[in-house]
């Protein structure tokens, strides 16, 4: 038995390319003492990988951390035999070895798909959930702007806030496709595509302003959500993908950042893994939801491990709707 | 009977200068039906009439609103009676013509000054107070930040800080002399001048970081702060002092506001008069602490009517500690 893992085949050096990744095989390991080894059914692509990349997290030889999904298929540890079902973060390969501190065990429920475990039941439904519930605290009756809508976060946030009562959401995405599926699809009462314009583009779909702002981007995205803020505004700031591409040289901040004061905005920062105690709570509110059909799975699934970077680079070319998924 | 008032004598234009300013006499008015007339006490002078002058409310021949103290000295109004002590916001002048809607009447507690009423128990109080318990929600334990320690705002809001539980209140401010009296009068733990520089000054009385930024400034004051403030760090954001001058062209934003993300902080801007119904909190925690000593009332007082505008060119200058009032 053998098992495949991508590795880093040249010195990541600014926009990602097919040539910096490679293919490796190497023998299925036993699981040592205290240990299981997982085979992975899903693994999960993440903006994110790209700050990894830049950040000096992918040296020559090594791979990159990510979100898998998969069953045990060998075990040393008694109560995690052989047909588990287990989320762990050591995915760009078919399988993983793992010690049970590595990963997390994951209930199957009836009627919602395996692949909802790193999608809206996942990091980025969790990071959706936190931002409007514990962040901006979503109320009845507020208006919403989301943006990166067609993503897998912003459509996890569009369709949560509209569930949790929101009155109207908008959103902002990259293509008039996307426009038509976050629309159409995932229910928001409005989007724009940016590309034509974001102080227009929002002046058009949010005409009387909003309550609340789920951040996914940062940058010129920001400001323009500044000013269409009501007083007592709130910003769920989960992100920073305007960042990405160029670390060393963040995007200016806002020019209108004063406006926090004089409109009593709250700017509120936050990371997922600060709220893992949250998932409960999502799980008892998404899971009926997925079931019942009010919850899109909204997913982009690429077959075959070999197209891991494949699903990776159309990812950050911004080619998925939803969560951008590789099936083994 | 004559009054006096302050008006504009030319255009404001840059920073405001003495011929800025004359002093008028006219008739002192009796009151109409449903007015009284106020001889003023204390009036209050603030760095936001900066702005306001900018802004255009100083037009030739007009005064500025101000915030006053005094006493009804004549009425038409059966509830108002000579005698009584009111707060209203048309000062610049030695009395004033208002509707009982245009004043507030002061209770006036035992052991405590009436000039109190314009600083730790008017705006400047209420605004410190707001800013510490309902954005910036400080706890037992939190290390706090406040710029512009010495002045009538960063001043209460060290010494609220300290009395509601903080560990260690530190702050900046303009002179060594003003380091020495925030630290030997008001009760911080340890101060800087920013002068000397802003990281340099911050790093060494906060040398372990801080949880909440009382902000008074923004600017690079703000960049400063985010740099040492904590995970789940919060700032309550009160103005904008380093605007005034420039509100054409705003400060620039903070550099690292990216950091909001990556520490989860909170940078929350507020205006003292949309929590005015903080005052009966504010004065139920002021009050007996200003009669027991443990609030220093910090105040620069200048006697004399006519030295008004001084005054308030000295406010800008930096030239007074506390709460900068004039005593007619």
């Amino acid at each position: 038995m053998f098992l495949k893992a991508v590795r880093a085949a040249r010195r990541a050096e600014g926009t990602p390319r097919p040539d910096d990744f490679s293919i490796i095989t190497a023998p299925l390991p036993d699981p040592g003492p205290g240990e299981v080894v997982v085979a992975n059914e899903y693994l999960s692509v993440d903006p994110y990988m790209r700050e990894f990349m830049a950040l000096g997290g992918w040296e020559l030889g090594y791979g990159l951390e990510g979100r898998a999904i998969g069953r045990v298929i060998a075990s040393t540890v008694a109560d995690l035999p052989e047909g588990a079902f287990v989320a762990h973060r050591h995915g760009w390969s078919t399988h993983a070895r793992l010690t049970p501190a590595e990963l997390r065990v994951i209930t199957e429920y009836e009627g919602v798909p395996a692949s909802a475990h790193l999608g809206l039941l996942g990091g980025t439904g969790l990071t959706a959930w936190v931002g409007l519930t514990r962040v901006a605290r979503v109320r009845p009756g507020d208006d919403v702007f989301v943006s990166t809508a067609a993503g897998a976060v912003g459509g996890a946030a569009g369709q949560f806030a509209r569930l949790l009562g929101a009155r109207r959401v908008v959103g902002s995405t990259g293509s008039p496709a996307k426009v038509g599926h976050v629309v159409g699809t995932l229910g928001f009462a409005a989007a724009f595509d940016y590309h034509d314009g974001l102080a227009e583009g929002l002046a058009r779909v949010a005409p009387d302003g909003v309550d609340v702002y789920f951040d996914n981007v940062g940058g010129a995205h920001l400001e323009a959500a500044i000013d269409v803020l009501r007083e007592f505004g709130r910003v769920a700031w989960c992100g920073a993908i305007a960042q990405y591409a160029t670390l060393a040289d963040p995007p200016p901040a806002p020019r209108n950042l004063y406006d926090v004061v004089g409109k009593s905005l709250r700017l509120e920062g936050f990371l997922v893994r600060r709220n893992l105690d949250a998932r409960p709570e999502l799980e008892d509110f998404a899971v009926p939801r997925i079931r019942s059909g009010d919850l899109v799975v909204d997913e982009t699934v690429v077959d075959g491990f070999d197209r891991l970077p494949e699903a990776f680079l159309g990812l950050l070319r911004g080619e998925n709707t939803g969560k951008m998924l590789v099936r083994l």
